[in-house]
């Protein structure tokens, strides 16, 4: 059934829970690091038959549900003025990262359409080739994307986000408008070019307590749901170490819910309400480990989503580089038979 | 009164609530950095004279109600036989990090008095500086400091470890048994030489799910607590995005729990349980906001502590580099003002 990922979003009967994976192309493939030993990180998102290949790298692998268009939430940040590449251990540094107002209002607007053309090429192509397995698109949110652009990379502390967001908050308004004006232009983009379904990422928003993400982000990211939703596709809203958000998340907008693994998916999904879809929410860790233990957190989890309607199968964020194809696959296979229904 | 930290660690009545800061002495000093221009972060811990000095700075610039002993918790990874330094960014780097069983079997078991000497010839000076001021000791947790000696610094994904929790559990339990028995030793000779007060840093463990925790950390942390029991000093467990674990760590054990800024301090504590004093919460980069914002915040911690007995202000993590002194200052100024019983 070509559409189990779709409806499981809609939450509609299906007739096996789907299962996709964060970074289900990626190093821990050999197909992958076989291409990029030859093209850089960036190179492989910017040449649509590349990132086209890469994206099918897993469809082909794996039996997977969905497939996740190859591409990085920073590449929007290009065209707005910032220059970024990603180093060793494929860490992001971004050149010139904005350090106050006038950096932001420096900024340049962009058409996506234009601007990251090579984005809605591949998936045009993509689409073609998936032969009606579904093609999630996606774009980092407001809170996330600032951060990079803020702290020129990942962080612990996201010190220089939160001084700008307390010191200077109309500043960070400007930037958070503009983020969720870029990211929701380049989504309607991708789905006008044949994504039929979108996930955006808040990866690092759990850095926040509730009361800054109710006053300083949740606006943008309410707003940017807002303009998506007429869309017409299933939207994923993700963010790791929120559980304390989780409520504030789904006020913000989203049919499905990506957790994390640190709340037990059942817990989770009481709070937010069973009129809200869920993915998740494996350790990516446990795929390191030995598969009868890989199991059982496997069986935990399809376990407390208790085959309700509106479970999507995933890790709580992406697969690790370390991890054995092998692993990946036992967990698609044991999704799938554990949870046939009739 | 000199003694109202301990007071409130007890659940005593008190004339204010105490105040003090996790790396309250630290880069964002002038005069710690001023030291730091002449010696090595392992020079300034190793050298008991500079470690008594740095542990003064903040107990001389503030009005700060507790000194933490200047320190490291990397330090008994050394007579272990693990070799590290602290590289730029002060990010610790284990040359030689565990990969296997026959690493961890390779770890030497050592006397604190001896390997670690200088620590507590340190407190024993610290004691007759501070005049009364209590002093904390402190240690990291076994899973903490585990995974410094597996990953070899920092993780985001802390795979190697959990990689040997799944894939070795035997030789993980070996590894937290010996360094619970680090600990524990390393904690007895700190109050031996003057420590008035503990904490048990488990800073990384909200890495872990509450399965894992329970299985695999919990009868580490437990064992660990029943041996500093007997000391009859304050014993603060913390840990950071743990708001997940928040029940499982107060039955590992701790009079009192000490907080991230995630989650607000009254569900917290409404979670734990009123008999249990809690340490926290204010996010730390409140710090890098104006005054009235972050004079807010404090307000906001404070009126969630509801001047409740065995509420122990600080900070949900460490003080920031870039934090500016005047605001650690106001932080003191505002708790003792706004918490003053007749």
């Amino acid at each position: 059934m070509r559409d189990r990922f779709l409806r499981a979003c809609r939450r509609e009967p299906v007739d096996r829970t789907p299962v996709w994976f964060m970074r289900q192309a990626g190093r821990y493939m050999p197909e992958y690091r076989a291409l990029r030993e030859k093209h850089g990180l960036l190179e492989l998102c910017r040449t649509p038959e590349l990132a086209v290949e890469v994206t099918l790298q897993p469809v082909r692998a794996l039996e997977v549900d969905a497939a996740i268009l190859f591409s990085d939430l920073l590449l929007p940040l290009g065209p707005l003025g910032l220059r970024f590449d990603f180093h060793s251990g494929e860490g992001p540094v971004v050149e010139n990262p904005l350090r106050d107002a006038a950096d932001v209002a420096a900024l340049r607007p962009f058409e996506p359409r234009e601007a990251l053309g090579y984005v809605m090429e591949a998936v045009r192509t993509l689409r073609g080739e998936l032969a009606g397995l579904p093609l999630i698109g996606f774009a980092g949110a407001p809170f996330t994307l600032a951060s990079y652009a803020i702290e020129g990379g990942h962080s612990a502390s996201f010190a220089r986000t939160k001084a700008m967001m307390y010191g200077d908050t109309a500043t960070w308004h400007r930037l958070c408008a503009l983020l969720a004006d870029v990211c929701a232009e380049h989504l309607r983009a991708q789905v006008e070019a044949g994504a039929e379904a979108l996930q955006v990422f808040d990866s690092w928003v759990g850095a926040l307590d509730a009361a800054d993400y109710e006053e300083l982000v949740r606006p943008h990211v309410a707003g940017l749901f807002a303009r998506l939703r007429p869309l017409g596709v299933p939207l994923i809203h993700f963010a790791t170490g929120a559980s304390h958000l989780l409520t504030s998340l789904r006020r913000a907008g989203g049919d499905v819910i990506g957790l994390d693994w640190r709340q037990p998916l059942d817990e989770a999904w009481a709070l937010l309400g069973q009129d809200t879809a869920v993915q998740g929410n494996l350790d990516p860790t446990a795929l390191l480990a030995p598969t009868a233990r890989l199991l059982r957190r496997v069986d935990d989890v399809l376990r407390r989503a208790g085959n309700r309607p509106g479970h999507v199968f995933n890790l709580g964020h992406g697969v690790l580089p370390p991890t054995p194809v092998e692993s990946v696959r036992a967990v698609v296979e044991r999704v799938h038979a554990a949870t046939a229904r009739q």
